[in-house]
Order: structure tokens, then C-alpha cells, then sequence
């Protein structure tokens, strides 16, 4: 058998990203052993239970110590906190990365905690389900998605080559960018959707006129698309919303704009206008299924069992 | 064979809803004869080509002449001529229903238009797809999905039984409703859903800052799950928006109040109100699998074919 990747791979935080790391790193090989950590000790159990590694350690620190790759994954709004108890432990020469939705956050968070000789290559891969804990992971998550790294100014070439290789071995597709770019695209491609959807769902939940079970009931006639967004973990989507704040405001006041002149049209019957903005997004929904992001089933793509033809 | 439900049965419009019909009447063997008229000659030629009908008529008169049951199935703010057109032609007894996602308007534009002695039931299939025209029709559109009559006072009960069984055997759920409740319900169910969607692409669409191509290759998170319903047929959204006006500037209006007091709550730093919102909103999902509404993959529900075990 080939030499793994990294001869000892540290887990911290073991939800869907994590345990669905756990899983591909086994299936190809990509780490002598494998250490887990996790701030829950039922989460920690659990993952112990599904046999997801080799080490389970209710501190991080016992986990990280050794490590030669390190690959945090909580909610961006522990980061900082993660950084500060993992630190001490960290091996020198070791590559520490993170999955976070944020990057100028975590970044801000982390980086000054990371000792010299360590070498701190934030990441995020673009996946996930609405699913969330260590049941919820899968080694199919990241195949043909993409991974977009932010390495700093002056990240060493080679450690950012090794985490590539990972991220490549783990299915995606690599994409490097600054993180003020990142977290920009991010606001529009998925948190403002994310948002959106949340609030759809709560108006719906609200209203007197039109009762909960009707609203399930029809739900196949669009309200149905936003929910699977709207199931995603409270947590981190509340810690995305305060580390991203200031892009998400900017997306949130441009869509608030558009939306208010698509009244207005509704309001004076201005077909044309109307017929020109929903023959324009069209374009889009084709792009995306030509880009092979749309009918994908490990990532819960709409996978059309019956009618392949009809995609 | 079993004599089937209707002797003659003419279909005006021949899109996704109206093919879809074609096929599940030959399936079930729900009519003797199809009939089948287009306002376009190329989607009536395509109709033909396909062998959706016994009889292709340019006039949609021709094509009601004898029918036991007419089915409209053209964008709303069509309703009203296509009954103009065909009144003269429709059979003493015969049903005429159609599928139109509003049901007020659709009722104001047809009802003054249909002869003593037809009888008028308005209806509407929830299902739908975002593909439009005759190619996209299949027979297992309606299955367990609802189907939505709103018959007008004093309708006859008989005629109104037939219906119900036609939809029944076409694999639908019936409910009766009022109309002007079911454009309330729609709009918060499907109107407001498009309507938003459209929205969202638009604005990405848009932007400056974040190029096209980044839009689509990272659209895996999240964006991806609007751009099914923004790539729906834009004369059939068009006339929606126009004919159930009142109801959707209601939703739009609890929708953008409940969206500024979520971003007023991005803005200061609320992470509590954002976590009970994330929170509640999960509720919703898990009703709507339960109900059967989710995974179904004729009207291409998202179908966890890799992974079943995870929905």
C-alpha cells in the first residue's frame, strides 16, 4: 500500500464536514491515523461509536499534539477559541486549515494565535447538506465540488501544495482567492440563499390565513425548494450571519432594491418588465447544470431517478 | 376493456401541464378520444409529432366540438379568450375545468363566457416542473400530488364527482377550497417562492463584483436550490403575478418586513433572534418529508438515489 498523505490527520470539530473528512481520508488512504476531538462528549461518543478514527480526545489539544495536518471545522464564531487552545500543542512544520463559510473572520480569529514554524492555510470547501452531526458525513460529499484556499501573504508553496493534494484526493476541484474575494462571492452564492430561505419559511410560519398543514400540503409548488436550505444547523448559519456581516448587508440591500422595483411591477401590472426579468434567470439555471453543480447525487443534487431525460 | 371515464376529451394548450395530461390519459385510459388545439401552429405540429392526441385542431373550437370534458391549460391571462373562443362550440353537459395557478382571476375572465348547461369547475394541479411545452409533459406529474377545485356555488354535484374521480385516476389528492382562499395559499405556497427566486438570480446576476462563472461554480451552496423555480416558463410567471396581484403584494409585504427586521438583526449583532429563527424554521422540513412531499421523483423531488439513508 502507497504511504498515506499525512501520516497523522487531527479532526476538530467532527460534524458533517468533519465526519464526512473522516470518512474519505479512510476510503483513500490519505492518513496514517486519524485523532478526533470535539467540544461535545456525546458528540465525541458518537464519533467514537461510528468508528470514525483512530483517537478520540476530549481536549484538542491531545489531539493536535503530533499532528502533521490539522483541520478545524466548528462554527467560525469558535475559531479564535479553538486557535488559542490548540496552539500550544501544534507540531511545528505542521499544516493547520480550517472549513469555515467566513474567511476574513477566521483568519482574523486564528492567525495570531499560530505559532511561528506552523503553517496556517485557511480553506473552505463549497459543500454540505442541510444535515448536520457525525451521523451525517459521507466520503461522497466533496466529489466534483469545489475547495477555495486563502492562503496569506507569504504561505509557504509547498504546504499549500500539500493541502491541495488532500483537497484533490478528496474529490474537489482547488481554487485559490483572497479572503475579502471569498467571503464576497460567499454572501451571494450561499448566504444570502440561506437567509432568504430562512425568512421565507418563517413568514409562512406566521401566517394566520393560510394554515401550517396547507402550507405542507402544496408545498410542491415551490415553497418546498427553499426548505432544505432552511433546515441547515441554527448554529453555524447564526455564526455566519455575525462573521460575515458587512458583505451579507451589502448582498441583503442590493436584493431588497430588486425586489421593491418586481413590487412595484406586480403593483402596476408591468408585464414586460415582469416577462424580461424571468426570461434573464433562466440563462443562469442552464449554466449550472452545464457545470455538472446541479445533478450530482452524493451532494443531494436533485438526482431525477425516474426521468433522466427530462434534466 | 373498461368503458373509459370520458367518451371525448379536448385539451386547449399543450404545455407541460397539458401533455403531461395527454400522457396520463393514455396510461389510465381515460378517454375514448384526445382532442388536442394550440394558439402556436409549431407546438400544435410538435404535439402531433409526438402522438400526444387523436385529433389536432388549429381552432380550439373544433377541437371542444362533442368533448365530455374540456381542459384549459393556458397561461391566465389567456383564460378569458380561450373561453370566448370555444363557448359556441362546448356540449350541453359537458365539464369544463382548467389548471390555472389562479383561480379569482380565472373564474372573473371564463365564467361570464360559459354557456347554461356546461358545466364550470375551475381547478388547479399542484405539480409542476420547471420545464414548459409539449416535449416536457409525463404521465407521473400529478402523482400524490394535490389537486385543488373550486367549484362556484350551486355547481352540480355529479359533474364536480367526475372531475374529482378523473383527477383521482390520474394519481391526485382532491381538495375543494374557495377561490379566493386558494390564491392566498398559493401565494405564499408557490407565488411568493417564484417570485423571490426570480429575484435572487437577478441580483447575482447583477452584481459586479462576483463574476458570473463564480456564481455558478460555487452555486452548490445554496444558490443552486433557487435557480430551479427562476428557470420556470416566463409567460406563465408573467400572467401569475398580474392576475393574483393582491394576495402576492400581502405576502411580498409580510416577507420584506420579516427580511428587515432579520437584517436589522445582522446588522447589530443579534445572535439569540437569529438562532431562534434558524431554529424554528427546521420544523417545516421535517413536516414536508413526512408528508410525502419531498422525495418523489416523478415531479423531480430530490431524489437521494446514492444515499437514501440520509434523507
Amino acid at each position: 500500500m502507497a504511504e498515506p498523505l499525512f501520516a497523522r490527520v487531527a479532526l476538530i470539530g467532527i460534524g458533517l464536514i468533519g465526519s464526512s473528512l473522516a470518512h474519505v481520508i479512510r476510503r483513500e488512504g490519505l492518513a496514517g491515523t486519524v485523532s478526533i476531538s470535539s467540544r461535545s462528549a456525546a458528540t465525541l461518543a458518537r464519533a467514537e461509536e461510528l468508528g470514525l478514527g483512530n483517537e478520540y480526545h476530549a481536549d484538542p489539544k491531545d489531539a493536535v499534539a503530533g499532528a502533521d495536518l490539522v483541520i478545524v471545522s466548528v462554527p467560525v464564531g469558535s475559531s479564535g477559541e479553538v486557535a488559542r487552545a490548540i496552539a500550544p500543542a501544534l507540531k511545528p512544520g505542521a499544516i493547520l486549515t480550517d472549513v469555515g463559510s467566513t474567511k476574513a473572520s477566521v483568519i482574523a480569529q486564528m492567525m495570531p494565535e499560530v505559532p511561528d514554524g506552523v503553517h496556517f492555510i485557511p480553506g473552505h470547501p463549497i459543500a454540505g447538506t442541510e444535515r448536520s452531526g457525525p451521523d451525517a458525513g459521507f466520503a461522497e460529499l466533496f466529489e466534483n465540488r469545489w475547495c477555495i484556499l486563502t492562503p496569506p501573504p507569504g504561505a509557504d508553496p509547498e504546504a499549500v501544495a500539500r493541502l491541495s493534494e488532500f483537497w484533490r484526493r478528496c474529490g474537489s476541484n482547488i481554487d485559490t482567492m483572497d479572503p475579502e474575494h471569498h467571503d464576497m462571492v460567499l454572501a451571494i452564492v450561499s448566504h444570502l440563499p440561506h437567509i432568504i430561505a430562512y425568512n421565507i419559511v418563517g413568514t409562512a410560519d406566521d401566517l394566520e390565513s393560510v394554515t401550517k398543514s396547507e402550507v405542507i400540503k402544496y408545498s410542491a409548488s415551490g415553497f418546498r425548494d427553499f426548505t432544505r436550505l432552511a433546515a441547515s444547523d441554527p448554529t453555524m448559519w447564526r455564526d455566519v450571519c455575525l462573521h460575515n456581516r458587512d458583505a451579507i448587508l451589502e448582498m441583503l440591500a442590493r436584493f431588497s432594491e430588486d425586489l421593491a422595483s418586481l413590487q412595484r411591477a406586480v403593483r402596476w401590472g408591468d408585464g414586460d418588465k415582469l416577462f424580461d426579468l424571468f426570461t434573464r434567470t433562466r440563462a443562469i439555471r442552464r449554466s449550472i447544470i452545464e457545470a455538472g453543480q446541479e445533478i450530482d447525487a452524493p451532494d443531494f443534487g436533485r438526482q431525477v431517478a425516474a426521468h433522466p431525460e427530462k434534466v
